[in-house]
């Protein structure tokens, strides 16, 4: 497919804060996804407001969640409620000559949408399967699968990737032009989310998986 | 002050699934926020449910946020509507020998209230300075400081770390007792969010400064 904007902008999605660091296309937006192992999901219930973390990952158009039947997010996500999903990545503290032109870089992603529940066995099973795929690729043929019971316990839901925004700053400070004799040191401090050494349980067979040999020193991106 | 429990769970806090997992203790929700740059807020308005991602930072009881006066998530947070507050650190994927019992380790923080604006001028500029001295402790004496305009362009708000739940899960998989038998590796692939080598758009003049020097290699708890 070709890089395609996720949909014009509604009244949701519509940057009005600095809009130029606003991008609506389908590959930032799957990007972003897909360097993320969580999610934040905005909900309401008769309690109020919610923001609960959990673990996501994307297929085609879509991000999945999944948990236990009896959880309060799955359940109420069942319901259709109207759903507001952020991924955020920070890249970098921006230090600038003013504390006014101060920023962060950072990559983040909001979708607005309904939760629906994957009930067909095979997309399930294959939903999950993609999961672990994420995780650690190639693992799914050396662990015990998920049996019936634990299958039946285990809910999978999806929102579609059709309203949603991503906003992006990278690069340097920019300071005023009556700022830039102010002598300070300007330029970006970095952060990285990175892989570190494999904390090993047991050892298993044979030689250790490529998820586990290539896992330390690598940059998530 | 000694480590007190935030509050008792309210009816919002009371964590149903794994509830081992949960922790009510100030000293916990205070390292989770003083570890995060953003923070993502759920709030509902007319269009329906948002979750927006903001820089924030903490003092003493209170998680503080900042941004333009005209900025949409300031001014509906301004009018007192509830919100609800979201902090994620993923430390690490937990690959175990069945897919069930496959897990991530975390420490996520969700705090329940309202944001109040800080409105005298004294306390905003303290908020501020707080904000810069966790970005860049020192940073303050070296740059230029709002001027009139930036402040009052500015708005700063909190919410009281009063009704507030933290979730944390590390350490090694856990295997049902029949699975011991499989033979995989098990264990812990860590995720760390570190500092990487400084960006330097000007030097500025003397030394580097400390919080520079030592940036690079800083892992970020």
């Amino acid at each position: 497919m070709t890089d395609t904007a996720v949909a014009p902008p509604s009244a949701r999605t519509r940057i009005r804060r600095i809009a130029e660091n606003a991008d609506y296309q389908r590959s930032t937006l799957h990007a972003i996804i897909d360097a993320a192992y969580v999610c934040h999901i905005a909900f309401v219930d008769d309690k109020g407001t919610h923001n609960i973390p959990t673990a996501c990952w994307r297929e085609g158009e879509h991000l999945y969640i999944h948990g236990s039947n009896g959880g309060r997010l799955l359940k109420l996500l069942a319901g259709g409620t109207q759903a507001c999903v952020a991924i955020t990545h920070v890249d970098g503290l921006v230090l600038a000559r003013s504390a006014f032109n101060h920023s962060m870089n950072y990559r983040s992603a909001v979708i607005y949408g309904s939760f629906e529940r994957v009930t067909e066995d095979a997309a399930k099973r294959a939903a999950l399967d993609a999961f672990m795929d994420k995780l650690a690729p190639g693992r799914n043929a050396e662990i015990r699968r998920g049996n019936d019971k634990e299958f039946a316990a285990t809910t999978v839901m999806r929102i579609a990737l059709d309203e949603a925004v991503c906003k992006l700053r990278s690069g340097p400070p920019i300071d005023d032009a009556e700022d830039m004799g102010i002598p300070v040191w300007t330029g970006v401090l970095p952060l990285v989310q990175t892989q570190a050494a494999p904390v090993e349980d047991a050892p298993g067979p044979g030689d250790v998986p490529a998820y586990v040999r290539q896992w330390q020193g690598s940059v998530t991106v």
